[in-house]
């Protein structure tokens, strides 16, 4: 569930997907329906495809917010200030077992399930999208954390002298330099003190076009994608260090730019991972937008 | 079982130490017979307290080296240079059902079960020493990682640029800043650039040194003490924002110095800590070297 939409998906055990859908997210009285209109699309689905309820195993809801014991904490994106029962009240409307999962912690889920990190029993997750997401499974599971932050790699402090603002208050988190903002900032700096010519528009930098410039050869946009690589490279071997996952998968916008982002985040991990990790796969996501539904439903078997 | 002697306790399900002894490491044929020689002790220690050994769950063997799908990928301090299955070699000498795993994975498992962690589902331990060692319980469940490397928060890099070298063949490590050795290695660097006095001899330093002239209000030591805990709080910041434990416990020969190490510790990971686990307790580990006899026999009963 997300701010502009619900993506809805009627999984098989096997990972099939036999229906998938989408509404819009509702705002009225702080998506006060956005529960009941998602029950309601699920029942047209499993009504058209003549499938009943008793043979739906669960329910399984991503939200962008922090999870804890089940309970989502509260959910910016959704207006929810304060605690929502979102899997007890989506058991009442469709009386099908319901359970809810933070959607970094899905996406990783999805990924372990049918993408990148198939097969694997332990991965760690960066999305690297305007901000960066991220979810660890350990064993099978995901790592939620006493207060729902497990796996919140975005913010692990890599700068602690002159460290870029960050939206959690603090400074020089990892996300304002390894994620589309970050490389943004980055890119900016880096043309401020470029006396050579280059084919980016200061004016409208993105992360797509620094990518796009680098692809091409362009010195400033190679140059912003090292330090992008070097921050996020670094910041992953620290991790393993400490997680020792079977693989780590790249998702999120930024890696549509594809193996360019996946050889610049490998080349600065290999060079600073303890030797003991220091050969563990870094592979691109593969699911996109589709890894929270996957890990939605993966979630829902897990908890049958 | 360490380098110089093999610590056996006999435990109650209940937590209770029934008998406590320990064994000298014999270092014959690269420590060849010490699994015989901790079995024989273990079947005496059974015949003079007449228990049957259809009475005893397993045994717990916590060993200083990796350790991967139950066995010991190598041990230096026992001068294995390759696999030893020890569960399964102990099983064959006593008929007893026994499980391995890594000493500061032990010791964290100590410390969850009858320490400073009691009560806790998830906690990080932190083990100050001549190194850093660690482990981290997650779900009640050791995180051993893929290569046996799962909580190695000593080799986490803190320095990049100049960083010290580290026996681990890179630089920079957290160990190298907040281990006793680290310690030493600062209280030298703030000595040679400080210009009063100070009643720390440089020729004769030590944690316990730095940490008595603390105390004690010496202002090289005290800046010795800042330095070591904006080192280790930070680094431990970090990790809480990855795995969000309960508490996180601080065990090792260095915090024989008590409060005056948890409190500095405390004080730069709360300064640095990403908002959500912020709040997390931080306390003193409590069964000191008893540690990893505890954690052994815990995961005897969880393996039984």
């Amino acid at each position: 569930m997300g701010g502009t939409e619900v993506k809805i998906g009627l999984f098989e055990e096997n990972g099939i997907v036999a229906a998938k859908t989408s509404i819009p997210t509702r705002h009225d009285d702080n998506c006060g329906h956005v529960l009941e209109d998602a029950a309601e699309k699920i029942d047209s689905i499993l009504k058209d495809m003549s499938i009943s309820k008793e043979n739906v195993i669960g329910i399984g809801i991503g939200i962008p917010g922090p999870v804890v014991g089940g309970i989502v904490k509260h959910c910016v994106n959704l207006g929810w200030s304060s605690s929502v029962d979102a899997a007890g009240i989506m058991k009442k409307l469709t009386g099908i077992n319901s359970s809810v999962l933070n959607d970094a912690n899905a996406a990783a889920l999805g990924e372990q399930w049918f993408g990148g990190a198939r097969g694997c029993d332990s991965m760690v997750l960066a999305t690297i999208g305007t901000g960066i997401g991220g979810g660890i499974v350990v064993g099978g599971n995901i790592l939620t954390g006493k207060n729902g932050a497990g796996g919140e790699i975005g913010h692990i402090t890599v700068e602690y002298e002159n460290g870029r603002q960050c939206n959690c208050g603090r400074k020089g988190c990892l996300e304002n330099y390894a994620s589309a903002t970050g490389i943004v900032a980055t890119a900016a700096e880096v043309l401020e003190k470029y006396v050579g010519k280059s084919i980016l528009d200061k004016n409208s930098l993105s992360a797509k076009s620094v990518f796009d410039a680098a692809a091409k050869g362009d010195e400033a946009a190679l140059e912003t994608v090292e330090i992008f690589g070097r921050y996020l490279g670094r910041a992953l071997a620290n991790i393993a260090t400490i997680v020792d996952p079977d693989v780590i998968v790249l998702g999120g916008g930024v890696v549509k730019a594809g193996e360019i982002v996946r050889a610049v985040v490998e080349k600065y991990y290999r060079e600073s991972a303890f030797k003991t990790v220091a050969d563990t796969r870094i592979v691109l996501a593969e699911l996109a937008n589709d890894a929270g539904i996957y890990g939605a439903a993966s979630y829902a078997i897990k908890n049958k």
